[in-house]
């Protein structure tokens, strides 16, 4: 297995009872330590004469490697481990998000505005005039996070109900970096044709659809067919989300090596929903050479198990993953952990740029191959260079809300990625720093902004 | 048309800039009363040596007594209205609900624990235990209010869009008055098939279905296959929570009358969905003899032209609604404005008991029958006994959820009633007080255990 670091996402609070001796918390924090986990906030709950109490966050690597650390601690002599919470588990609980009423109703005053009979009015306004069912009601702010659960992050085919927490993840972040309200849709069926219908029918109190964790080829005909169908912008994260961060992250990458997008020869390797995309925007970006490469290796014009999607980007060369290395200036994975070798890495040309982007473990380990290239980023938050969907979605729903567009275009991926790369002063510009941090508080007004300003320029704002 | 009293719902607010001198707001006041007006809050904005700047609240009767009140007030000498202000229109503007993050995002380590990779962990464990959706997620406290838009308020068939407002009005009485997370799914389709799929595919997210608005007879057809296709909760408010809030008031009416519901003759004027459930409710809580009467007055066996709801019910006596109201003791209406005219309360039995609860304007004005009636009630809140569903869903749904109930069923229904009913202390039982205050703080509590016990009765509960 692969070696991972200690993460929040595997974090624990062990609620402890140490006798009042000197050395009974350094012995706990010691065997904590000895075992690889991360000690954080320690609390002191409570103390008598002869016993504390305290709370121990730690971070441990895996499931396993939390339980290991219980293990031990409750070994201990003297030791007495009174609870052990999951702290993930726990913020989960009850789920995390809720509506909130955005007016107070106290008496008879307020229901008969808010409700009846004073709606009434407001409603028949929208009847009289549809388009006041911008101003009058949330649809202006309001976006559906829709997903069918048939790619729950790289988990699989989990299913609706345990998409959930994903959708539910996904509307805080909506909130959080754009202030906008997002309220997940999760479908029992799989099926395109239920997909599109289902979507179409509920449209009218949404102002967009962010398609989520939604398999290829699929995800391609859904967002196709709904772009094709509906009034509001219809944007399937995994693809364009992704796309626009990777090529924010490569803009600024090439600044460093001095290359153009022109020139370099890419392999995307990973070509569902993200690698096609990411296929297509660099396309569009500029870049000429392109070899995409899947489970069975290049995605080669002789091939005859392509879908569609592939087949636009088949190439004349063929061969496996490690045929592709030779050679080329970029590697972009969306694939799955340890993929690359160092010595594929290796076999690239002068000042090879590297995103290996799987998560949580990705295609190659930082570590491994951090004298062999120029830039190297990863999708995990605990190396530098993290490429994130986060600096991308909430800007541009947020610039395709604002300007009412009907539909989000091409070009507004390509600003959005120039405007996400442009917050890094050239200045700061550095292998270790190419893209913005997703807690960067200027990412989604700016990205908002460039959308907004493309929408403009392509004829698809409303207002 | 039927006169009817200045409400909030038709309230505006004026900012008028008034010379300093006594008089000024003396006269302004008196054109509003002399015109029928109800004044509200008046505030000072501003007060210079020479004029002082106003804000004045009105409530109005009606959209077009509001504007001539403006111009009443335009025309005086002196006076200048700088702005005058729809609040209702003011209330609505941007929607009246929104969404909240339960958790704050400040750092990578919330992030990992509420986004990934952490949140990979809480979707596998739903995947593996499906139960585990109600706990680590929003279902267990969140409501789909579902609507076709083809039966808005009392305005017809609006269309989605125009049905918003209503449904965003409810999501916020659910969380106001039970705590409940709902949300409005506005249906594109009005066709049954499309809304029993539509609703059966975005169901995972939901712990329960309150249906709204939605016509008759379709609502019946829609509302009896979800609660054969789904495993959650599905509630017609227009159908159960009128039922249950009527049957609540008739039951301390009776009381005060000293008859019993298997002793008298009930008329109920309107035979769509809230005619056919409290017709159905009143039978099963003991009632024997109901006349049901539409447009074309009694529902009766030999018409040809009666839907299989109406037939349930249809009656060997034949009439118009007139011929119904001889010797009944009891005239329910969720019919339309003033049909009923006082000589035919005049007919009724002794000490008869008027539910006009048509809104805005009920069947007979109470002022026409006052001495002529034991007991009447209304759907405004402008006289007294209320009938208002408030009084029902959010504790109905607060009891379903909490208790895991997979249906609603009559008992439950009939549990609320009573629940209801017993919130009116005997002491204070009068004509004027039949039924709780919707701004009465024990009434969900009281239905949500009420209705917890019979699902629990009626082996429905889960946990």
């Amino acid at each position: 297995m692969v070696e991972i670091t200690p993460s929040s996402s595997f974090s624990l609070t062990m609620r402890l009872q140490l006798p009042n001796r000197s050395g009974m918390l350094a012995g706990v924090t010691q065997a904590i330590a000895a075992l690889g986990g991360n000690l954080g906030q320690i609390d002191l709950i409570e103390q008598t004469r002869k016993v504390s109490t305290r709370d121990l966050t730690v971070e441990a690597a895996s499931t396993e490697h939390a339980e290991q650390i219980v293990q031990v601690i409750k070994a201990l002599p003297d030791i007495k481990v009174l609870d052990v919470y999951d702290r993930t588990f726990n913020l989960h609980r009850g789920g995390k998000i809720a509506i909130k009423s955005r007016i107070s109703i106290n008496n008879y005053g307020d229901l008969a505005m808010a409700y009846t009979p004073g709606v009434g009015r407001v409603c028949q306004a929208i009847a009289q005039e549809p388009e006041q069912v911008y101003n009058l009601t949330i649809k202006s702010n309001t976006v559906a996070i829709v997903t069918d659960g048939s790619a729950v992050l790289g988990l699989g085919n989990l299913g609706a109900a345990a998409s959930l927490p994903v959708m539910e993840g996904k509307a805080m972040l909506f909130k959080e970096f754009a202030g906008i309200d997002a309220f997940p849709i999760c479908l029992q069926s799989q099926d395109p044709d239920e997909i599109v219908r289902t979507v179409v029918n509920i449209a009218p109190a949404f102002g967009g659809v962010n398609l989520e964790d939604i398999s290829a080829p699929r995800c391609f005909e859904v967002e196709s067919r709904l772009r094709q169908e509906l009034d509001i912008p219809v944007f399937h994260d995994d693809q364009h989300g992704t796309a626009i961060v990777t090529l924010a992250a490569l803009i600024n990458a090439l600044k460093l090596v001095k290359k153009s997008l022109e020139s370099v020869r890419i392999i995307i390797n990973g070509a569902g929903a993200a690698g096609i995309a990411i296929a297509h925007l660099l396309q569009k970006a500029g870049a000429t050479e392109i070899l995409l490469c899947d489970t069975k290796g290049i995605v080669s014009s002789d091939r005859l198990d392509l879908t569609e999607q592939k087949r636009q980007f088949a190439s004349t060369k063929s061969g496996l993953l490690a045929d592709a290395f030779v050679g080329a200036d970029i590697f972009i994975g969306v694939s799955g952990p340890g993929l690359v070798t160092p010595d594929m890495v290796r076999s690239m040309a002068k000042d090879p740029i590297v995103f290996a982007m799987a998560n949580p473990v990705p295609e190659v380990q930082p570590e491994l191959v951090g004298n062999d290239v120029a830039v190297i980023a990863t999708g995990r938050s605990d190396y530098p260079n993290q490429i994130n969907n986060v600096l991308a979605f909430p800007g541009v729903f947020r610039g395709a809300l604002d300007c009412r567009a009907n539909v989000i275009t091409t070009n507004m991926y390509l600003e959005a990625a120039s405007a996400i790369a442009s917050l890094v002063n050239p200045v700061d510009l550095s292998p270790e720093y190419i893209i913005p941090s997703v807690f960067d508080q200027r990412v989604s007004t700016t990205v908002a902004a460039a959308v907004q300003r493309a929408a403009r320029q392509d004829g698809v704002a409303r207002r």
